[in-house]
């Protein structure tokens, strides 16, 4: 009974968010401005739709996409807005502090709220591995520390190996991913068998995450386009993530109907595996110049998020005992780790055709691909030990996956 | 049984209906043209994408954002469409009419339409007060009613006190709550218990309406920078918006845990006191300068948004005896009286840091703040006690919140 | 239970699917380069939204708009996804092969996949008529002959009666329509009763598909002037669809009350209906220099198309043996018949009232439309012959609008 429920938030949550809400505001009242430079309209509009479907990913998109837990849609679409809107704050007032402080005055710009909103989308990503384990409290203590990380990587990354903001940008599915499943791991407990049931989907949220899969896809090419400048950059951008997704949703659901003993396919691994194209093709879609090579990505991609989606759930339950809510490791793991090879070996392959001697650049990338995966692990495992304290009052197992400990229910209401 | 209802709509509906519709035909083939002047592409693609997010936030946005209701879901989101599409064409003609008929034929431009959609959405706010207690030929009725009286108001405030076209559409949110509640005043009946029980929401209803929520919080930047020409004023809207509309999404989540014994939080507030900061910062946007006030803004409207939530219903309902159906009060009625005194303060304050001795604009201001109150209650009250004629056939209180005594239901059909 | 179910896909469907895609990307590698023209920027944004706004009618409104039927909607969603990829590298390819291959190369522009996306979505539109009674194999065999015979006759009209692009795409609603319902009679069997249960809808499935009506309302106006390069025909293609759709809106609530014995509306009527207006002006949107016509257009297209699905079904049904599952017939077909025959007399009309002598242009149109419906009874009739070999193993009529004969649900998964 929701009664009976004994960690109350109800003192901790709004203090720490209203806390964190003042801080914000007090910190945009001291150090920042909003930019008063005259562009012309046409900049404005042009740059308003980039950031319009940057939200639209973000909260349309991975609101809806974890959404398919049976007992705990309302918690992550109204979670994730949540953390969005505090990770948005946040990675607005760090970029402006890391980056350009000279004038000593944060300076607002679309494309900065832009760039904010793609920082803050590692955390929705993450989201889905700990999702319906973990408190709103534990989220939100979360959301400042995955984004701290985040952007702390991308500036040494930029600073020292000198990796433009789009590559950069593009080790979000891998950091984000790798973040997810560390906290995951440290938060793991055994699940009961009535845990598990909730654990699962029922036909109304999957078409609610089937919405936010196809927001993701439709406006997939828009995130992966939104940080190059060059035209031709951006264009073959937008054509390989379409090719790239196109290919995989083929894959997915041939392979997850091929795993099925009776030919059936999985919803699950069509909501996510359907993504995986456009993951592996982030990092590259810029790079690569004819169709075949991103459909080849996005074909592999596939196969590999399917039968990631088809395997990895027992062992990493069984073996690593860490449980991966809606299947991040699959999506966003594997293939993110795909794209960066794939990238490595673009890179040589052009400096070898072009006869280029200097080597220097692809030695960079690998060189930050491994920064990604270091610097998510650690502050991944670093985090999940503070999630892990006590004084977070974490959901007992039993009330994993379920709104009814976080949400008023009508047909509760009746009670109190 | 739906079989034993006796008030049937089957001759009236049509009837109002059609010949509306049959009238604004004849209308508008004697006294409308299209716009033949020939601007270049890019204004029309600039001009049609502003006029599409405003669409989306008519007919997605607002059609969802109602359909919380566990028995009224399918008439909410229906119904809105159907209003919208009368308003959007009464509204066209009206402003037509009223404003530039030099030429004797109403021009229609995309620009035009636009603002009638906006007009239009006027009818769809105040949906929200009197949802499921009225039925579609009560609703066809209010919505030329409705329309005519925020129009003339529009005008009578352009024309006598001088405000700007962006200030006076952002009356919209006001003269809607207002003329909605004074609605609901007038239709108001005691309701009983098993109609309570109908006036409550579901699992998946609430993701609906937390669908049409993500829609107008994505896309309310949009709307409230659509009559703003200045790039600055714009781009300053837009940014006003955004913050006010993400720290209102922090404060209402965390006001709603606090006030829940046990920390739980309440769906609908967090469907309706999200968008409080969006309707706060409305009139104010474009002078705003500096994130921090908008996020003041956006604080407070969350609070008191959330705090009314939590308090009015029962003071509403057995004090007043008001029904409000979703909350339109504390949605947008509270936010917008918070709007309408910080955009009167901003303009005083204004005047005194600029030294200009010419205090008539706030003046202006604050007279048509109060036309917009006087207006919206005289013409909802005049319009209740339109709508409380037998004539209309309303729906019996046991019927309310009903789909069943609109829709044709599939397991209820084998009987007929 | 799903355990009997005979005829397993594990080996064909993902044999077919993978197959198909290898020979694509084989295809794509020796025959396809991307687009390295440089334009400027503006142009690239300009485009990639018109795209972008067809790829949200295509996978977001066609996906959901099939979404209602109660035991089904899993696999209309999915599979539309599914559908519209195969079909939009298919069409790509043959465009390319049949329009400008005298390069040996086909390339690839963001206008080219834009138009294989609007040839695919034929296949999603014929989608409706046959739902529920075909797997996803037949559905997988069905996208490369439908959009063959779509393009060959585009090409056909384009070479040999001269048609533009814009006329020739508007086509796609009549012969989409008619391909589908002709596959449709080859496939039909006597429904059981059992069956005829499950081909219904309940309230949210209702609601998904409400949804997926209110994106094509939305973006229709972009599909329709997709095509149109004048800006005055594009700005007349978009007031003409947003008109018509609204009138048609209106006609199509006010007939379904009108025609139930108690004034109730029926919600399956409303998905379609309201649509109709945007099909029926769909020929001649570019054409239509006054909103009345176009509202006239949009009233007879309500009514023809809420009086087609009143009565229609029965005929269907018991004379013909064809089964409609979504109504194709009344929301495309009637409707585009409509459209075709007001652009034929506007041409004509347009001829005698500038006293031009040249009669051809409405000829070669009329003769454009006959050849639409010619082709796609015969290409639909082949098409449906082939389907209809037991080689695909069909679904058996018991398991007809059945998700559990394709989707692993979670609460059979226990048996496994």
């Amino acid at each position: 009974m929701g009664s009976k429920y004994p960690r109350s938030l109800r003192v901790c949550l709004p203090r720490w968010a209203l806390v964190l809400e003042a801080t914000f505001i007090l910190i945009f009242f001291f150090y920042t401005s909003y930019d008063t430079s005259r562009k012309d309209q046409k900049t404005l509009v042009e740059t308003y739709r980039a950031f319009q479907d940057v939200t639209v990913v973000a909260a349309l998109g991975m609101g809806f996409l974890a959404s398919s837990l049976r007992r705990y849609n309302w918690s992550s679409v109204a979670f994730s807005l949540f953390l969005l809107v505090l990770g948005v704050q946040w990675a607005l007032l760090l970029h402006g502090f890391l980056e350009d402080f000279s004038t000593g005055k944060v300076v607002i710009t679309l494309l900065s709220i832009q760039l904010a909103t793609m920082s803050a989308m590692s955390v929705l990503i993450s989201l889905g591995a700990i999702l319906g384990k973990a408190n709103l409290l534990q989220l939100a203590v979360m959301v400042p520390l995955e984004v701290t990380a985040f952007s702390t990587m991308r500036m040494v990354n930029r600073r020292f190996l000198n990796i433009d903001d789009h590559s950069n940008m593009m080790h979000i599915y891998m950091f984000a991913a790798y973040f997810g499943l560390t906290v995951a791991y440290c938060l793991s407990r055994g699940l009961s068998s009535g845990t598990q049931e909730k654990d699962r989907t029922a036909t109304s949220p999957s078409l609610f995450a089937m919405l936010g899969t196809l927001f993701l896809w439709t406006f997939w090419p828009s995130f992966n386009c939104a940080l190059l400048n060059d035209p031709n950059e951006r264009k073959n951008a937008v054509f390989n993530t379409y090719y790239a997704l196109a290919v995989s949703t083929v894959t997915a659901t041939s392979v997850s109907a091929w795993a099925h003993p009776q030919g059936k396919i999985n919803m699950t691994h069509i909501h996510n595996a359907v993504l995986a194209g456009g993951v592996a093709v982030g990092s590259s879609c810029h790079l690569i110049t004819s169709p075949w090579l991103a459909m080849v990505l996005g074909f592999v991609a596939g196969l590999i998020s399917s039968a990631g989606a088809e395997c990895l759930p027992v062992c990493f339950n069984q073996v690593l005992g860490v449980h991966d809510t809606c299947g991040v490791y699959y999506t966003f793991g594997l293939p993110s780790l795909l794209g960066g090879i794939t990238y490595v070996v673009l890179l040589t392959l052009q400096i070898s055709w072009t006869k280029n001697t200097t080597t220097g650049h692809q030695v960079l990338y690998s060189e930050a691909l491994r920064m990604a995966v270091v610097f998510s692990l650690v502050s991944g495992f670093l985090t999940g030990l503070l999630l892990n304290l006590k004084i977070w009052k974490g959901p007992h197992v039993t009330k994993y996956f379920d709104d009814q400990a976080f949400w008023k229910f009508p047909h509760l209401a009746v009670g109190f």
